[in-house]
């Protein structure tokens, strides 16, 4: 290819930078990993907050069970390694969204902390915002929208998080949404703020 | 989360489309994905067709080795079962990406047709826009920028894709650029016309 380097300088000016495309969509991309029980309200904030975004043009999309764990991820199962390596995948991949400029954002219990910190450890300072979707298992098994913490508590989901396995909490997250006080509205509300006070959303 | 269906309705309409997605981006979700020999001119065409797209205002984002092999396939060899789940991954991740709206281009020499076909079937028609970088061996070999074809030749890299391992070109591409005739600028702007003859860029 050298030939053509002479004849059109602005083609091989090399790739488009994070930059060229965050100035183009007027925002900050980010990865916006939201960690919390079953039942916690993650989905619930990550496809409201996505919304709410995108009402305001800004360019967001949810990592989630839905699209990850049929697609990228049907080749993993349950054991501890599948768990970590599913977690790790979709943090390569929420970077590879945030290299794009998009806002990403995961919503999956992701309950130890050494698979989030890893994830962590891909990105720049800033590009990882932790979001503790706080719900004590109390609230969640009250709730219990989908007969889960039922079926667990009869034995029949082994290694259920909350109740035969381990939850472990973010010891210092970027934020905490403290579900067991506050609506869906309110969380969402919070989390947009703090993406728009640390200058997430630029003006477009 | 029952309580908060009432009260705000927009906010639990489910997720944000890819059609809002794509309305917000004034262009139509889609994977261009190259293949061809090494030193066909895929990356260099990826790269200047992405620098192409942002100048007109579109959401173009390249998935190649560099951002790829180091991260989310960072655990994968060069065995045949991994080198398809190279390809799998790839190709569901570019997936994701068109999901959200944007054109994401592959820049891979995905040399086996099975592995392109499996890639395919991830998506509905028109979201896969397969495009043979075609140049013989003996152009690729010509141009050798990385030496890669001279280490190949005295054997020092196994399987090298067109010397010591098959390359199986597409039987059906949406679009061929013959680079063996033609320039990087004109291959771009075959691929750019194709994009924008078939909708893909959308007026903004």
């Amino acid at each position: 290819m050298a030939e053509s380097r002479s004849t059109n300088i602005t083609w091989h000016a090399g790739h488009v930078t994070r930059a060229d495309r965050e100035r183009l969509l007027g925002q900050r991309g980010a990865t916006v990993w939201l960690t919390g029980l079953s039942g916690s309200g993650k989905s619930t904030i990550a496809v409201a907050a996505e919304r709410e975004l995108v009402r305001r043009g800004r360019l967001a999309y949810v990592l989630d069970g839905d699209n990850v764990r049929h697609g990228l991820n049907k080749n993993l199962g349950f054991s501890p390694a599948d768990r970590s390596e599913n977690i790790r995948r979709i943090g390569e991949v929420a970077k590879l969204f945030t290299d794009a400029g998009v806002i990403a954002m995961t919503s999956f219990i992701s309950p130890y902390r050494s698979d989030r910190d890893a994830v962590r450890a891909l990105f720049a300072p800033g590009d990882f915002v932790e979001v503790h979707v706080a719900a004590s298992v109390e609230t969640c098994e009250g709730r219990d929208v989908k007969g889960l913490y039922q079926r667990a508590r009869r034995g029949e989901i082994p290694e259920f998080t909350g109740i035969s396995a381990p939850y472990e909490a973010p010891e210092r997250p970027e934020l905490t949404l403290d579900t067991n006080r506050q609506s869906v509205e309110e969380s969402v509300a919070e989390l947009v703020a703090y993406l728009e006070k640390n200058a997430y959303l630029g003006a477009r």
